[in-house]
């Protein structure tokens, strides 16, 4: 007869240590060096070779956080966090995953956890209001939303029907061509090699690293002269490079008027478009298939959490959806309901909306406004300092919270800059290229990153930085 | 300026009482009613239209557990669940995810979050010895093991990873073939036809529900004669429909005789080989090239864990890889590090492992094997009780821990008696059927099911069963 290992009441008594353990972890991220010193292999070198045969006391394994896990963080949730872009949590959702974790629900079907999908389906609705999106997006219109794992799923997926409709057309996929900036995430050329695509055709960008809708219109014309089949283009809201913006409105319409299914990335950028002044920046949605932004990296809802909007739900459900007899039933069958199943690869699906839930209920959406608004005050006041001294320059514009720039005495010295920072510490920056030119990425957007935190990265960059 | 929506005492004292709570979810769960009654629209129909504009009180947000959230949560926890698969989860787990939404990283590449990486390596190693699985599919050999979101992940991947290979020489994804058994689980026809295979076969299988070789060979040859590439096939050791088992090692015969791919779903049975005496049903292994179990089925790991082993890393990673600027660094260039963004189509992960680490510690092999021997006893003893009773026919083997019978007046009595037992409660079964014979599936495999769960289902199927 096997024995509890953990009984309620030590879950009660770990629980609230561990609480306790977390909320340190967060009070101390002030002064930690995000990066570890450590060496591949030293986390492992310091776990037994087999598994225990015994149980362990509860205590030897939170002991281990400090012991080992500690060794082995990088500190994402550090307010002093400006490289890649933020994977931003908060204490609400945190709270959110441990209760959704608690639940144990799994949310395939709406008759296998009615409260997982309605609470999904109505706060993403929510947000199609609170972002500005089309109001067809909803679930209670012909869209709707779903959470993914993450951008690269959703765009793979958006792929996938793309090029299910074109081969709806008789066409090939190896026929079939996806196009995107030269300037859009990786995932969407992973996406298009792992949907089969034949070829994938990065489109040239303007001085802000925009895709020229011209270039996409003469590559479209270029690809059907040659006997291709045009089928997907992803447009980005905010490059992972600079944040750059292509015109979401011209090429919708080379998009419409090509049959091609128009898939937005606003992944970072997404989240800014709680507030009105940034919304000039989607104009045109009305003319995409399908979108996507990730609550985890800029809306304080922790990964994963990655929101696929639809403009019309049939088709991803007619690639989707499969019934075996195990997964019928009559709520399915006879009502109207939505089983996320049928809106992405996996099957089972864990409860993940309470926490954006939680989140927008917890921060209000006027918090949540004051949070983005306060980090893009902050990234344009050091856009300002380094536009003012001339030993750097700023490669990019700076529309949302990410400032790219560089020292003007070129790569070398850009890179060692980067190095230098990093070393130093608290702040964590990323060094980046962009077709062999060198520069640095300081993205803002964690949680608790206000003034000070800023202020400080600039005091460390006029001290680093060589004169000219 | 924004203001914290939630300080850190706030979260001390918060978190406490959601674990609270949580132990009182699980202290309750003995009588619960599992599934809600409750009609499409009821959730939605109690929050309100528009996000809020105003921070909410926390208090607010917890009170909305009972009075929204338990109004339709299905009980999957519940130790008289016997529906679908499990979907178990246990204390130590809960707190592991917690943990690790507070730490907050995102494990995409080694240099991102090495303890992430590092821990994820070496407890799938770990698994690999503890599951009597190919020494070789370690990371420390040519192979290794990645945990993905579900088994319907896995065998997408393993279904483009084997498309890759079939068109290096040449072929087109739709002259492809991917084969599967009649009873295989849905994911493999739908990743087949996400990833774009022109053609999936279903293979016939013998009484008990396993594939049968002969006919895969036979069906491999016909597709060869008219001209199409056999690319895949994917066998099952655990059906979803009756735990039926594939002979792996001759299928794992024909797939290398033609070149074939040979992925292994084991989403629940692969559990049960923590225990020597399961472990013949998995002969063969060693021919095979994916193979995939799922943690959150029957190793209380709560959802999502999904292991996925390859052989051999290489083919995997070389369609999966992608280096754009801003994701280069030293650790990636020069030493040999896994990044496991290159093991999925997700870019971002979470600290999955933790749980799995800390649940394997907390129970123990030991403690792991009594449970899988307790809940495989029951189940055998629930099928001598039908059996013996003249009422039921046992309609499948029970090798593991499910159970697959029907009333021998046929389907209209099997279904009825189904719904009876979920309408009464406390158990909830699963009503199902194999090429329209109706019967019903009881899986055992809740964290907390023991003999008392499991006969008072038989008390009940005994009472409401109608006489032949």
């Amino acid at each position: 007869m096997p024995t509890d290992a953990m009984s309620a009441d030590e879950f009660r008594r770990y629980g609230k240590q561990l609480i306790d353990w977390i909320a340190d972890y967060w009070q101390g991220l002030e002064d930690v060096t995000i990066q570890p010193d450590i060496e591949p292999g030293e986390i492992r070198a310091m776990l037994p070779a087999a598994a225990p045969e015994a149980p362990e006391p509860f205590d030897a394994v939170i002991a281990d956080l400090d012991a080992v896990v500690a060794r082995g963080l990088v500190h994402w949730q550090s307010p002093h966090w400006f490289a890649y872009f933020p994977a931003n949590a908060s204490f609400p959702a945190i709270l959110a995953e441990l209760v959704s974790a608690g639940l144990g629900q799994q949310g395939m079907l709406w008759s296998t956890s009615p409260v997982t999908t309605e609470i999904e389906s109505h706060v993403l609705d929510w947000l199609v209001d609170l972002l500005g999106l089309p109001a067809h997006w909803k679930t209670t219109g012909p869209g709707g939303g779903v959470i993914q794992m993450s951008a690269s799923d959703a765009s793979h997926i958006a792929l996938v029907v793309a090029r299910h409709r074109a081969a709806a057309g008789n066409a090939r996929p190896h026929d079939m061509v996806a196009y995107t900036s030269s300037q859009a995430h990786s995932s969407i050329e992973k996406g298009a090699r792992v949907a089969g695509y034949g070829h994938i055709r990065p489109i040239n960008v303007d001085a802000q690293f925009g895709m020229l809708p011209d270039a996409l219109a003469a590559a479209i014309d270029g690809d059907l002269s040659a006997g291709l089949t045009p089928a997907f283009v992803g447009s980005t809201i905010g490059t992972t490079g600079t944040t750059a913006i292509d015109p979401i409105r011209a090429i919708g319409e080379v998009a419409q008027s090509n049959g091609l299914w128009h898939h937005v990335d606003a992944a970072f950028a997404g989240t800014a478009m709680l507030c009105d002044e940034f919304r000039h920046h989607q104009d045109g949605l009305e003319l995409v298939d399908s979108y996507n932004f990730n609550p985890h990296k800029w809306m304080l809802t922790n990964f994963d959490c990655s929101v696929l909007y639809v403009a019309d739900r049939r088709p991803l459900i007619e690639v989707l959806e499969i019934l075996p007899p195990y997964l019928k039933n009559r709520a399915s069958q006879v009502a109207d309901v939505i089983d996320y199943r049928d809106w992405h690869i996996p099957l089972g699906r864990r409860f993940r909306a309470l926490k954006l839930w939680w989140v927008l209920r917890t921060y209000g959406a006027s918090g949540l406004r004051a949070l983005i608004r306060e980090h893009v005050r902050l990234a344009r006041w050091l856009d300002r300092q380094l536009m003012d001294d001339d030993r750097f320059e700023v490669v990019a514009p700076t529309p949302f919270s990410l400032v790219s720039f560089r020292h003007v005495s070129g790569d070398s010295t850009t890179q060692s800059l980067a190095s230098e920072i990093n070393r130093e510490g608290p702040a964590y920056v990323t060094a980046s290229s962009i077709d062999g030119m060198h520069f640095i990425r300081v993205s803002i957007g964690q949680t608790n990153t206000r003034e000070a935190h800023v202020q400080r990265l600039w005091q460390t960059l006029d001290r680093l930085a060589p004169p000219v």
